[in-house]
């Protein structure tokens, strides 16, 4: 089975757990009425995105909030990529971790963010998830009836390696919940999801939290869904909103004859031992 | 020293490699009358882009072209980015190669095309470079007076392993020249450079040849300059021009700074045996 429609959940975030998930419910009701096959939510969408709420509201693997997505998943019979929330383990360390759901409600991924994002732009945005998450160690690709995903968080989607990692385990399509700020948002975060398409030939779909002014981290919104020529094939403004996207895998195909770039790769030159550094 | 004026050569190629000659001298004299300190000309500016022009136009290192961009290097007291032209080994291959210049008209670097340009896009381009040329094997960075630099060939630029390898060995500016069509140009030209530069902090410069539409091959020009914020700088229209830019490499620090890309890399987990295969 080659296309599926792929919904984007712009969700607005409060502090408030209970209206997020209330919210989340409906969102994803609205994208299955749409006919979505796979819903998309953003990172950290029970929760304002703080370093603070991270320990707060961080709930172990299986949690109320995990428990809600599987049902939704199960009763909607969609793919659910849950967004990301804050996640604890039986040791006490907190990740930002994202689940995916198949449409039986079975958790068939988990990605924890692999590379924390620790900036400090003068003038312009600081934040250290460092000081309260753990990282993941674990590159992220599944199965399912459409074809193989990959799976990472906001900031890991700066590293080409790991992109490339994915798509070389046979990834066409790589969900990325993110919450881009207003610095870093307007800079780069449509050259990331286009640029990361590009050069994979896959889709990579970007899902963010809607913009709150209000808020201690400004979320840049624009949720975005990019196809294997680099194109941009929908993308949201900074407001609560729904895209829904057909997502037809034969594109890649046809990209990857065409511009075989991944047959290219001069993997005999290639100096690996540098790029372990 | 840190600081330094790059120009962009956008020249015009015609079928005398003689009248080609005549045009690239007048052009750099125009960038150095502008105080450029490094000056740069398109892949294959003594020919139009052929597969059989390489052929016919091919010349050893050393040959009356290489003399003649030598001899400009050192007469201007300039570095010199040659762009490309078809060169022939002792054993009668023909590469696609790269001669970069010091103002005292030394040959201080040298770069074969390592990715060959053979795409099919349907409707769009057809090209097959690895019908005529033979392909590098070398990563190209090397010392200047105004920092490290990497230099690499059009469709190489597509290839995130090579700049990321060429800004890990320490190169802050990268030098391509090319000659993207009227396929791949308005898809992937911009995109590619501003998105090489952002992934590795660095600037990275493109130099194509002026548009002709009686060429077998159309250039789609837009010269480029790009920044290490993923930034473009500088671009061309598709005429024959001149930019001529000033280049701070402390912008690359801040960047490097700011948002610690290059450290927060994953060397630990990335599965390098996977980019091999």
């Amino acid at each position: 089975m080659m296309g599926f429609s792929v919904a984007v959940c712009q969700m607005p975030v409060c502090a408030q757990k209970s209206v997020n998930l209330e919210c989340m419910e409906a969102m994803v009701e609205s994208a299955v009425r749409r006919r979505a096959n796979v819903v998309t939510l953003p990172e950290m969408f029970i929760c304002p995105y703080d370093v603070e709420n991270f320990r707060t509201c961080a709930e172990e693997e299986g949690g109320p909030v995990w428990q809600r997505c599987s049902d939704i998943a199960r009763k909607k019979h969609i793919y659910l990529s849950a967004g990301t929330i804050p996640e604890r383990d039986a040791d006490g360390r907190i990740y930002n971790t994202a689940y995916f759901f198949d449409p039986e409600g079975r958790q068939i991924a988990k990605h924890r963010k692999m590379h924390l994002f620790d900036i400090d732009v003068k003038g312009g945005q600081y934040f250290k998830e460092s000081s309260v998450l753990s990282a993941g160690d674990q590159i992220t690709v599944f199965d399912t009836n459409f074809g193989r995903f990959g799976l990472c968080i906001c900031y890991d989607v700066r590293f080409p390696e790991l992109v490339r990692l994915m798509a070389l385990k046979g990834a066409r399509v790589i969900f990325v919940p993110a919450a881009f700020n207003m610095t870093t948002g307007p800079m780069h975060w449509e050259l990331l999801f286009r640029s990361q398409a590009m050069y994979n030939q896959v889709y990579v779909i970007g899902t963010a939290p809607a913009r709150d002014e209000n808020s201690g981290y400004v979320s840049w919104g624009h949720s975005i869904v990019t196809g294997p020529w680099g194109e941009r094939i929908a993308m949201l403004n900074h407001k609560p909103g729904i895209k829904c996207i057909g997502i037809d895998l034969s594109m890649a195909d046809q990209a990857r004859d065409e511009i075989p770039m991944l047959k290219h790769r001069r993997t005999d030159v290639y100096e690996l031992k540098e790029i372990m550094r």
